[in-house]
């Protein structure tokens, strides 16, 4: 176990972790030894592109907060969360499709009930957003947990503004039909944080940060499998070309423009406004469980 | 550039790089995407899993202070860094060979006279070192940069002691014959830093920490490349299982055990001593560059 070249390394460095006891940590060791070594030999890093690539990995890790997580915003870029995503979520069923969750999701949002503005004092256009959450027949789901969070009309999410309350972000809970609705404001594109390492990757590698406006949505009901996915605003400009590559055109909805007047939950609006309906459907545990065995 | 599967996405990541105004950039870029896109599909990681990736490189990051390189650590016990090593130093040449630089190299190290004892204060077994720096065909260069880090007979380096002063490590220059020494205490084994996630992925290995005993010599002469290396104590037990995988015969040398008396350099030791000493010979850089080209 010495005097290894650029090939015999590789095997070495194998068999140290061929005795790990779990089976699936020996499994994913053996993966990434082989893959990463396969990387390193195609482009020959000299040492300043190792230091660089070392620099760049623990600047990332800097960047991570309780309320940024830089890794996460790699893993989006380079198309890696789209694509556990796709690996995950490959449905013989017609359930809502998935996409990835971002950084700015918060644990344990703030419960509302259903009708409640969540859009606190902030400026924009007002949105009613509605809509069902049943199973994979179409049996509604009552007393579903359905958490939201999208950004500002600037693009920002609250987390973003150092120390502000938590905004345009709730917990909601299915009525007995599976029914849910609640005001906000219309989301927009926005960039996503692009002041860090992974957005000067970005700019390195001639990209753009952008992601298209969207609605985040994230639901749970038991004996289904947790349901992570946006909702996307028909005809923004970035649907083509977002950033994290997470756009599904079963997603993609108009959020119907409506003038000043009486809104569905019998609201009365001065000024106009804008409708999000979706109809969720989710998969079934059994199910997953069987396609995973 | 939409409803991406496991399969398209990887071009849809690929194709959004293809741009990247400098060729190496794009080059690395697209190498990394197509490797870390086949691992990925190789381990069909849960999203579960996917999130422990993401914790485990965060907590790597965070780890990362002036004087702790968890990365580098990462990189070392990975075989990463030796690869890169090889990659870079296949000489055909009769020039000494290369390690790993570690994690506890601190620039710009105090100068020091030849023949100072830089064992400060710690206990140990002293030790004479001397050697000369030489280019390829023998030819000794002087006033060459010798920097020298070594642990403590406890495994330690200075750097990992909180608030302690810079000793065991030191930057000394060749004489007119290209000769250097100096005097220290005996490096002893050690696990490399193993209380962080490096640590953690050690133990789920099945791995030890372990390095065998060596002193670190990094040597800079105008007109060469620099060599990062180590001399390892012979009879280490973990000559064959180093840690990083840093081994090469070629830079094993018996520390040679003298009784009490005088030394090389007229010192008068009332207790026992040992010798190390080693001739280093560099690579000129007109070869490295024509073998890059
Ligand atoms: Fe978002
Ligand atoms: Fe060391």
């Amino acid at each position: 176990m010495r005097n290894f070249d650029q090939f015999s390394i590789t095997q070495a460095v194998l068999e140290r972790v061929a005795n790990a006891p779990d089976d699936r940590i020996r499994q994913i060791s053996e993966a990434l030894i082989r893959h990463l070594h396969d990387f390193i030999r195609e482009v020959r890093p000299t040492q300043a592109e190792w230091e660089a690539g070392i620099g760049f990995l623990t600047d990332t890790g800097h960047m991570c907060t309780g309320t940024r997580q830089e890794f996460i915003l790699l893993s989006d870029t380079l198309g890696v969360s789209m694509l556990v995503d796709a690996i995950n979520h490959d449905h013989q069923t017609a359930v809502t499709e998935s996409t990835v969750l971002g950084p700015f999701y918060v644990e344990g949002p703030p419960e509302a009930p259903c009708g409640t503005d969540i859009s606190g004092d902030l400026a924009g256009e007002p949105m009613f957003a509605s809509g069902t959450v049943a199973t994979a027949d179409g049996t509604p789901l009552a007393n579903a947990i359905v958490d939201v969070w999208h950004s500002d009309e600037d693009g920002y999410y609250d987390v973003q503004h150092e120390g502000a309350d938590l905004v345009a972000r709730a917990r909601f809970r299915t009525d007995e039909n599976g029914r849910f609705h609640f005001w906000s404001i219309r989301p927009a594109a926005y960039p996503i944080p692009h002041d860090g390492p992974v957005g000067k990757m970005l700019e390195a590698q001639g990209r753009h940060p952008w992601r298209p406006a969207h609605v985040h949505f994230m639901i749970e009901a038991p004996g289904h499998e947790k349901l992570v996915t946006h909702v996307f605003v028909s005809g923004d400009p970035y649907l083509d070309s977002d950033a994290v590559f997470g756009v599904k055109d079963s997603l993609i909805r108009d959020f119907t423009a409506h003038p000043a007047g009486a809104a569905p939950d019998g609201r009365v609006m001065d000024r106009p406004w804008c409708q999000l309906t979706y109809d969720f459907r989710l998969n079934p545990i059994s199910a997953a469980t069987s396609r995973a065995a």
